[in-house]
């Protein structure tokens, strides 16, 4: 894309009424716009990240059998109540100005939509496992919206639902989820720490949660430095102990962000909407299930938080916005005709291209704006690159600039 | 994919509170699920015909230059308030339960959330033209809701907006706009009329419509036979005179879904978020905006509408959930066998497949869901089709079947 056709601008200042990290360089850089607390726009370049990141979770859902869905937003409060959830301080509560249309709860989890509707569909063991997921805007009224995309009223989540014959299927079925929940972390550019955690509204049971290490987090988690084990501060029995229970490691406490959490929920839900099925012996049994979510917009501040630097973002190469930025510099008709066709070349050979064809900006601004934006390659091309048929290339979280002949940049990169 | 592991199943009874025919297909069929009046799921195969409708969109609007955002669901209050559309009867308002978050309105149209946005950016002629758009579910509190997608209380719309420096620019990109249009619902297998209509709560001007003819459509239309020039009843002057003002061809009435709508919304949104530009002469003027939708899931519902029979739906190409119906007949192993390996060279060669390997199924029961699903290609292996070492080949939209040579299956379709 060409850079002078991006609607957005990068700006020098930090918003100031943002305190977060995340918000003020996603502004800063043009990826989002907040519009109210906790509420954000997705601008093209955010838009293009958070699409990435939902492209992976498509391809790691597909490849652990996840059929993709699209559940209501505005879900009757019929739903909530039926299994207590619909006093649930988060909730966001609509309805109709004008006309009676009944009363709706803006969906923060969709276990009940989703047990009904497999109500329609699930009556013999042979109908079962199975597990549906969608990716979808949702909303809590959070009190506090102060920390950019990692706590907001409105964010983008993907949430996998599944259900089972057994809990020792469902058990199966939660390790699976487990290892994709890992390797999509792992090609976001995270390292998660796997942390037991309470059931929050979800369920009785404890639950795990998918933990990032980083300052500004709102969790406090308790690590063995030995084996990894964690546990979440609200349910940790190892607090205040200095050995790990498991290995005798030592425990240290860390600051964490929460970006994926996996529920065994058990017949709550089954039997809150009479979801049974038969057996093999002829009995009727409770589906037993199970859900599992990650917040996406969430995963996409949290990379911002523990990929960046002093001048701006440093994107993981699977979800940075563009694969390389072409830098333009001088307004020399050989060095534009170069670029032009560079860019062409690029593009052609499936290289996704930020192209910085941008007359009245200095070198300053134009650099400043790539270590911004944070795009993994900086390709530049001046009059001086082009005295040696090459282009200067440099990764953005590297400080080495190295020429390469034009010919060669594409394998390069 | 498999259809044993497809999570929905088909039904043979309609739904009792359901009229419109595009409801009861798609509900028996499995594509959708009711939860509340004009509030639907989209399960496995709708959500992926509703993904191609979106696919096509996306390829539409980057050819004209759309750059992809998204924007919030719960829209500030203050946004509506500032254009006078607070409101507007169809509103949908939104609020914390417990906590002090403000006051939302459901988006049901962004025009003021991207004219401010774009106030961040835009400052200078150069900063012109540009239109940015988002596929999203939004949410309107019709009165009525008994039409099936076709007038939801939820639904997902495509909105493209654009901004400019001139009337004349505006209208120059409108046209590019239309044509995209009448390619959008081409490829989806619509023919659509390009119908003069009111402005509605967005604009004073005249706008237009993309509407498709159908006997359950709600709006009336008034078109001419010779020259397809159209009118909606609510603005038309050529109501009741039988001769078009344009040509003089005969005027005849029928009965439409409004698809998509386009609108010159002009300077209304400019000014009351004050979005000026300084132009050549170093004059402040008002940029001059332009907002065009499309209803995505009533576009769905309208291909029901109009791509059907006694037997159930028939998918135009495009927009099918799968490219080919495989269908596994009898449980001998030869036929089992070669079914599995068409089933995996169709995949490898990038024909999306549903496979129907499920076992205690009657031939007529398969055939008939086959006809009910409405895949563009049946294809049946069966042991008398073996014996000349053939699949059966059937067009959805055709009575002829005809045997293929296994091997030549995958060049006919």
């Amino acid at each position: 894309m060409r850079q002078s056709q991006l609607f957005t601008k990068t700006s020098r200042e930090a918003p100031k009424d943002e305190q977060a990290l995340n918000a003020k360089l996603l502004m800063r850089a043009g990826f989002v716009h907040k519009n109210s607390a906790g509420v954000y726009s997705f601008l093209p370049l955010g838009w293009r990240v958070l699409s990435k990141i939902a492209d992976i979770v498509r391809e790691e859902m597909a490849a652990i059998g996840g059929q993709e869905i699209f559940l209501p937003v505005l879900v009757d409060k019929r739903y909530y109540k039926a299994t207590g959830r619909a006093n649930v301080d988060i909730t966001f509560e609509a309805k109709g100005k004008s006309h009676d249309t009944g009363e709706f709860i803006i969906g923060w989890s969709h276990e009940e939509v989703l047990t009904e509707i497999a109500s329609r569909f699930v009556f013999s063991f042979k109908d079962l496992p199975f597990a549906a997921y969608q990716i979808q805007t949702k909303a809590r009224a959070e009190p506090r919206a102060k920390s950019g995309l990692l706590r907001g009223r409105e964010f983008v989540m993907k949430d996998l639902y599944s259900f089972h014959a057994s809990k020792e299927d469902l058990l199966r079925y939660y390790e699976e989820v487990k290892k994709a929940y890992f390797k999509i972390f792992k090609r976001c550019g995270l390292e998660t720490i796997y942390t037991l955690a309470s059931g929050g509204v979800f369920t009785m049971s404890n639950t795990h949660e998918f933990q990032v290490v980083a300052p500004l987090g709102e969790d406090t988690i308790y690590v063995c430095q030995k084996c990894k084990y964690a546990e979440n501060k609200e349910v940790s029995k190892i607090r205040g102990i200095s050995k790990c229970p498991k290995c005798s490691g030592q425990i240290q406490e860390k600051r964490s962000i929460e970006v994926g959490n996996i529920f065994p929920l058990g017949e709550k839900y089954s039997k809150a909407f009479d979801l049974r099925f038969t057996d093999k012996k002829g009995e009727k049994k409770y589906v037993v299930m199970g859900s599992y979510g990650i917040g996406l917009s969430r995963t996409m501040g949290a990379v911002v938080e523990v990929h960046h630097d002093q001048e701006g973002i440093i994107w993981p190469k699977e979800i940075a916005p563009f694969g390389a930025h072409l830098i333009l510099l001088g307004e020399e008709s050989k060095v534009k005709e170069v670029s032009e066709s560079l860019y062409g070349s690029l593009k052609k050979h499936g290289v996704e291209v930020l192209y910085d064809d941008r007359e009245q900006k200095t070198v300053g601004e134009k650099f400043a704006d790539a270590d911004l934006i944070g795009i993994p390659w900086r390709i530049v091309i001046s009059e001086r690159t082009l005295q040696k048929d090459c282009a200067e290339l440099k990764k953005r979280n590297d400080k080495k600039v190295k020429l390469v002949k034009i010919k060669n940049v594409q394998q390069t990169i």
